[in-house]
């Protein structure tokens, strides 16, 4: 079996998204934690059009862009658990969540924590509207992916630890048991699978790496 | 086999890529052109998220999300011609470099043609950064999908007629045979195909509709 590493930063949701995935799959994996301030040459090599974490490496082949590596892990090791539904449609569904969350929930939820005054009202106004959706989304279901974790709740995983964190610094509820109780819920099931436990930051760690990123930027 | 249908608008580029998805497998479909200032109720209850075109109706079924329904096309319809790569490696560089026309090329393009001074001088050179990565893409190859359309060519579908007739109504080049000619070279090839022209507007018709957006956006 070719070897699989994953080249990711300490904090990052998106890199936590592909060691859930590969743990899911109980696909064995080498982790390489890359200092994003000294790029690495393998990181700069693997993901020369974004320069970013995540990458995953597989047999010297790169992948990289979360939602793509996943979709790679799904397609490569086909047997046992899978991230995506077999059936088209739900299949459909679950991509386009997916992308929701990383295209509209994701932006939105971040800026209203690292923005001000009006903008930041309107991102919270924002961060709402979609929490919304993603209430009605999990109504009467345990996961996005119905009773298990699919690709849409590993894309979820930001609306977990890391926004807890994130209001807590901003001084902000934008999630909470009352005003989202259906995604709260959710992440608190979702937090308690062993699996995502061993690819989840500590919250105490994250919160003093996104306290001294605030401080930095306060600095400024 | 239950009806297929396509809600689409004349002018957009995302409509254009689910009917030559369908096109290209040969999947009969009826094509609703939508009033995006009057959405029909269709539209609303279909895509009630982003209440945008297109969306793909299969026996009741709403897709949304142009690639999202790619991806929905080529899972239902798997006989005959392929969207993506049987490889998962292959078929991950064809999604990456879908995503990456997506959400970089064509904003970039697309704001470049509608915005003016420095805002619009950064986003010139912004399109000039990613055409020279999908010149790399391209380089040895007719076609991203190598020798057929993939998802990928018609992600990049805009990069055709629609780029040619912005780039004239904006007193633009962003892309010429000069600048970019394996682009310039796969967009002409592109359009030699039957099928890409069943679905691709007409020239003088894109250049009125663009032409009486760009008088009204003037006139405010």
């Amino acid at each position: 079996m070719s070897e699989v590493r994953v080249l990711g930063v300490a904090g990052s949701p998106f890199s936590r998204r592909v060691e859930l995935a590969l743990r899911l799959k109980g696909i064995p994996y080498v982790y390489k934690e890359e200092d994003l301030l000294r790029k690495s040459k393998l990181l700069l090599e693997c993901n020369p059009v974004y320069k970013k974490v995540p990458v995953l490496v597989h047999g010297g082949n790169a992948v990289a862009e979360s939602l793509v590596i996943l979709e790679y892990i799904e397609d490569t090791w086909t047997a046992g658990y899978h991230l995506l539904p077999e059936d088209p449609l739900e299949r459909a569904k679950a991509r386009f969540l997916a992308k929701f969350i990383d295209e509209k929930c994701l932006p939105a939820v971040w800026m209203s924590c690292w923005s001000e005054g009006e903008t930041q009202k309107n991102f919270i106004e924002e961060s709402k509207e979609h929490l919304c959706i993603l209430e009605g989304e999990l109504k009467g279901k345990k996961f996005f992916g119905g009773e298990s974790i699919g690709i849409a709740d590993i894309a979820a995983n930001f609306l977990t630890i890391w926004v807890d964190v994130l209001q807590e610094i901003a001084g902000l509820c934008i999630i909470s048991e009352d005003t989202h109780p259906v995604v709260w819920r959710w992440a608190r099931e979702f937090l308690k699978s062993d699996v995502v436990k061993e690819c989840t930051p500590k919250r105490e760690k994250l919160l003093s790496m996104f306290q001294a990123q605030k401080d930095s930027k306060m600095a400024k």
